[in-house]
């Protein structure tokens, strides 16, 4: 299993429940059934004490194979992506991970 | 339930078989059990067609509560990060998220 993961640094503007309740749908009304399951974080502090979250939100997608995700998401990426100003100015930093463990 | 993940960077060396079954199985023994479950993703792709991973590996630790990762983890984070250097010259970011879907 791959897990595709965006990955936003703090920003000016972040709005959880959009991300979750508007942006999550969106993506998977668009990539369907090949989507198995998805995860949203909400950052709440660093390692060392009163320390921040070096990340606002992380939002993760699984799926079978990179193959599957790419046919899945790409015909829509351009649409997912333009829905991203509407919650966030921070631009997410995208990790494709083979799932080695767990 | 919280997710903590422990981010790594690219790095000169990152030795995925010893996280895996030596330095993942160091801190499941430790932690006992508060630990709900452990993953760990190796990075294969960014975004762009044939662009490297951002992040190397991520390791991701679950529990209940900040408080009782706090309590389980704490006693032995000196012991942990002191094994980092087997396997890697990476220092990870570590980020604590709640999981608010998903």
């Amino acid at each position: 299993m791959i897990r595709v993961s965006a990955i936003y640094r703090p920003a000016t503007k972040f709005d959880h429940d959009y991300y979750v309740n508007s942006h999550m749908k969106l993506v998977s009304d668009r990539v369907g059934d090949a989507l198995i399951k998805f995860e949203v974080d909400k950052g709440v502090a660093g390692a060392a004490p009163g320390s921040p979250a070096p990340f606002i939100a992380i939002g993760h997608l699984y799926f079978n194979s990179v193959p599957e995700f790419a046919q899945a998401f790409g015909q829509h990426a351009a649409e997912i992506m333009a829905d991203v100003p509407n919650f966030t100015d921070a631009q997410p930093e995208i990790q494709i991970s083979e799932i080695i463990a767990g």
